[in-house]
């Protein structure tokens, strides 16, 4: 390797950001090799991989997603798609890290037929969900297998490859620890940084940090206060709440407003990011989750989505108070069902698509304000304000009969009850328990 | 009316409570008078609706759920059963004033056939989802209807009828107010207290309190401060967290401890009363939304549940933590399914039934500990242990190997992807988008 | 009534066919009546009402639905989109009548408008489906009701009524079996045919004939073989088979083609024509269920719907060919739901119009031909053709390896079993059973 | 191999019947070698795996499933639980092969702890359903890893493994047709049938036998009329149809009667085989799909299952006579669950075991009788009995007003319509379409 100035500057990157473009083309290597493109985050692990790759003969194209571009592609076609349609895995986990998957994954399958490359490799482990969802991407975007087509062709270039290092024999038993990547580094002058590793690993976007593994394993043990970096302990976030209006249409967030100096925000970066920091300041979005990966295992993860959280909760508040209830009934039976196909690496699916088309078409009435107030960990609801809504103030209220003719409620509840009645009457006429 | 001294005792009783049977039957009336029971609270309404039945020629036995025994029932043949299937209404409504109506009617049904009466009377009003729970209920309990076992032979007194004076026209139209009522009870020389009515209409148990009607129906205008009972505003709950343990047997809560001083609570009771405390100290367990009635229509309710809340979500921290995957995924469907039932008025339903069966068999498995935190109307997780969990650490674990072959998970993928690539291939081929 | 010419040709009127506009205003009657749209059949029942409706001064618009128009709405705006979205009613009962209540209340409330009218009056009973369907239909598409939105203004002319005769205690009192209807109709001079009423009632349209009550309410009594009219029995049908061939485009029947004489049929009038005509050759459709109505009852029905049978097994066929897999398991979950919805008469309910978008959605891959043999009562599958199917004979070959790596599903399979070696173990271990 | 008689016997044995343990242990070989449980069919893929498995060393125990104490193990627990739950894979498959896998595995598993061998192998295809049912259930019912209680210690013998030799690339490469095997079979003296093999594959068991791959893999071709072993073609079957009666106690099949001679069977073998002989005397129970492999292909498959297609029809009959509307909603939903999951080997998972036991709760109200006709394929309903049914003849009568106030089915549909007009209204107002 000529030169290793690609490497400082990329080591040193912060993480945190979902970001463009960095692909840095490695030098060529004979003409036989095959061609790599890899998921670069320019951590110990994927330097390693790349170090490796380029050691066993691959000519290993280094794909980093930085700033500009992704971001708001990741906004608009991922994310805003996710709060619309509510989507929430096992009840608690916001779903920061599988949602950039799909979305980083299209980009190495852009890069990878751009560059005539068949090979994607990625650092992500052979116990995760990551892996998962990388490749079931990247095979969905890239199905272009000609054997199907003309049987007595062979299809020699067209098929894409996956190279998944930590599931590689040979990878993992000659790197069985941290101690064997950092010799390794050492040794081929990657500047990695000093400090020492943090006892558990991390991964962090626009939307989200998550950490997991190391100490994190023990569902028994509190993830150490020292671990959060988006946002702040609840017990030391300002004691004053504060208020913010958040508006939707169809949906999809179109603005944020802080109420204590009305400054207001409306493209997705800018909502993302000032729920962020203000979600941040008052400690929320914090879980602690044992969940179920789609491997089979349970794990324990903790996660940090500030912003995303008030989103979420803001987009059900004013969803309950649009929607129908059959439709929210149903709604609710489909996102359950996409959380779980995007948990599990299915974004690009037909029934992920399938799913998202019904859910989105709901969405049509759900336009409208809600108010809420951020304080210590919490968002709650202060107050909602919608044209498209079926809450009728007149029509509920208890003081007032107008449309509603109060004798028909016996006749309703009556006619419900001959089913109830016919079924107790017999299971006591035939002692069946 | 001889003797008001009832009517002094029974309006002065606390309405948070359930409570034990008071049943006061009235004097007696001319023989041909039918025989009502009343569930009678006490409050303006009922106490009115007493006095116009006796007027209209009933004979009213005013049953009153007061203390001891009806709590021990409520608790461990409604609450307990509802934390261990995890009930809760459109992802908020804990369910406090659903759970109790089946309760109650029972025990409205145990009078009716001891007292021979065959009318039961209630105050709830045309709108509402009690009238709706009330009837449902006893007319599962009490559906020995004789006509349609010998055809020639007048069913004449076994059919239970349904007295709901706030859909009966007579009714509403004379008492089209509060000071309808109000001067309705004076002249009556009921004793009714001097304070004057709040503008929303309550509902209180053991479990909770909630708020609706009145200048609540507004959605865009937030309860006032002073509306709650039960819990601290968390603006001025506590600045110090505080830590509880909650125990688990097979779904149901076995104990609770207070870890600043060790103190354990083990009876339904007294854990129901612990954490109502501890959680209104910390502001816990309040709600703010809009939800669908079964009638049909949206209205807007405020409860705060500060006990129930804690159990809900010790219960779901550790369910989450034992459950398998597959059988969460169908329990979450059929505790969907219950919720609506229950809220709705269908818990003495077969279908009712079927779930609660189903739901339970689950709970052999959801054994253990949780530790929570309890800080500013937040519980958080501080760690969950059980013999039962189907984590498995050593498994998991980025570290180790061990009964996890590696590079099993390719094949999983890539077998995994082959639908998909079907699907994506045969998608761009035919251009159908 | 000064003629009686009308009721003549009406009562004499085929009742199979779903048929075009008849609007038959009566004599004017004084300006403070009400004017009345009758859902008129032209049979006894409906005839009766007619003049008893005039007996009690309303001013009756008898709307009798006949030939031309309405037939190609109901094909194509109802019956069409229901084999696209596969509707089947408790896994039997392919919607006949329920399909047929919501086209036909379009047509009630477009005259009511027309006629400003604001009543809707009709025949079906008290313990039936289609009294809900008819009236859910009208009170959807006549929901102007203007009191909710100037709150000081009385709604005195725009609130649709519903006038159901039989639910009507002076109606049906009077009336309280067939003769006292005959004597009404005799000593009104209404034509009504000589036969004597058949001991079960009928409901007939293009689609099919259902037959209900009287003595088919014993579950345990076969239908009369003389019951049908549009099929064969099947003891009796050709002892030749036939074979056909239907074509869908995306979702929708397309074309038919018999294969004997290559006759085909596209517009859908002729090919459901044609398809009763054929299976009722064949004695095809013929269903003898214990249904659950709405209101809660079990109730007894026997249909024959030759046409309808074909299609919803060929689309069947069709489906399961070209839609991938986990697409088919939530699209069946919406199938069931709306195929309740639409059997409770909720066709322009919110839920219905979700539920039937996110279906129809599946749809545009549903485009082929199915190649069925008809024989005896049965439609039995002969081949699939469809060039957007996801079944690939080379892929799913045992002979070939092409695109798939054997060693895979070890993987694959291995992964799998994580989750339950753990359960089952641990299981072992705790010994929980 | 001293003696090959064994192989002649296995053979020849029919392959239509489970069968009892036949464990042919062969000759012993070195101490050093490891013991394999092969799972024997006797068919030339199998004993060309026996010969292979010794060839390469192992200790070979042959396996086969032959008559007496296997088919009631099967039936008892297997086929009537799965009767009761109702399972049918994509609305057409009865699931004859998928039901008998976990019965064989329970066999093996046996047998592999008591001869203390730790590999279990069997005959089925990498693309296939079989190897991940035989395996899924063998690792569920042998899941002692000692690995994961004690650190330290390695596991050296009782973790199970899987021989797959079609998903080792060694044998499949070198018996890639049909030939090498003969070829093969013959060199070791395997005396093989000599007819050719027929261009389909066959798996047969007690309940059904399966034809696919060959030239069935074309879903455009019909499968040859000689295919067919246990149905007459229905064009050929009596032309004269056949009642008879079958009985269920609490969702098992308890009796099935003839009534042409009034015989009458009451074990589970009888049943079966009654239902059998008498439902291919008139073609019942083929079914030609295109079904989901779990394994993510397309396949279509050719079923004939004549005995099991009845007792699922009358199941059906009887239950949905019986049970409750809502109950039978929500089982249906388990029943597609557990469907899948036996489809896909999961017979042993916890959710089956939760799904099994929810939908066994609904059984207990499923004991009465059904009266079925039999005819060219047919099964038709004649008369359903029984004591715990829900429909009540008097009460659904259209002539008795009995238990049913007509007008509160006006109260009952109004109060659904409140929130159909508000939704209706509001779309109008806001034209949101």
């Amino acid at each position: 390797m000529k030169s290793n100035c690609h490497f400082k500057i990329i080591v040193l990157l912060p993480l945190i950001v979902l970001s463009n473009r960095h692909s840095l083309e490695l030098q060529t290597m004979s003409e036989t090799s095959k061609k790599v493109i890899l998921a670069y985050s320019g951590g110990l692990d994927t330097s390693c991989i790349l170090l490796w790759l380029k050691e066993k003969g691959y000519h290993v194209i280094a794909y980093m997603v930085i700033i500009e571009d992704l971001r708001l592609t990741f906004l608009s076609s991922f994310v805003w798609p996710a709060i619309a349609c509510g989507l929430l895995y096992e009840g608690k986990y916001l779903l920061g890290t599988a949602i950039a998957r799909p979305c980083i994954s299209e980009a190495l399958v852009r890069i990878a037929k751009s560059e005539n490359a068949s090979i994607i490799a990625h650092g992500a482990t052979g116990k995760g969900n990551d892996q998962v969802r990388f490749e079931l991407s990247c095979y969905s975007l890239f199905p272009d297998v000609q054997i199907f087509k003309q049987p007595c062709v062979q299809p020699s270039y067209f098929i894409i490859q996956i190279l998944a290092p930590w599931r590689e024999k040979e990878f993992y038993t000659r790197f069985s620890g941290r101690p064997d990547l950092l010799r390794y580094a050492q040794q081929n002058r990657i500047p990695v940084s000093a400090t020492p590793k943090e006892p558990w690993s991390t991964d962090a976007n626009l939307l989200h940090i998550s950490y997991e593994s190391g100490i994190l394993e023990d569902p028994a043990t509190l993830a150490p206060k020292q671990i959060y970096k988006m946002t702040n302990d609840p017990l030391n976030s300002p004691t004053e709440p504060e208020e913010i209006e958040i508006s939707f249409e169809q949906g999809y967030p179109s603005s944020v407003k802080k109420l204590k100096n009305n400054e207001t925000f409306f493209t997705p970066l800018e909502i993302i990011e000032c729920l962020n920091e203000i979600g941040g300041i008052h400690g929320i979005g914090r879980i602690d989750i044992v969940e179920n990966r789609f491997i089979g295992l349970k794990s324990r993860g903790v996660y940090e989505s500030p912003g995303v959280k008030i989103l979420y909760e803001a987009h059900q508040e004013l969803e309950t108070f649009v929607l129908d209830r059959e439709v929210s009934r149903v709604k609710s039976y489909l996102t359950n069902r996409m959380s779980d196909y995007v948990y599990n690496g299915f974004w690009f699916s037909p029934e992920c698509d399938f799913v998202r088309n019904g859910i989105l078409y709901s969405q049509r009435y759900v336009t409208g304000t809600v108010r809420l107030q951020l304080y210590k960990g919490t968002v709650s609801i202060r107050s909602r304000h919608s044209k498209a809504s079926l809450y009728n103030e007149r029509l509920v209220s208890m003081d007032m009969k107008g449309g509603f003719e109060l004798e028909d409620a016996g006749g309703f509840i009556r006619t419900q009850a001959y089913r109830l009645k016919e079924f107790n009457r017999f299971k006591k006429e035939y002692d069946i328990s």
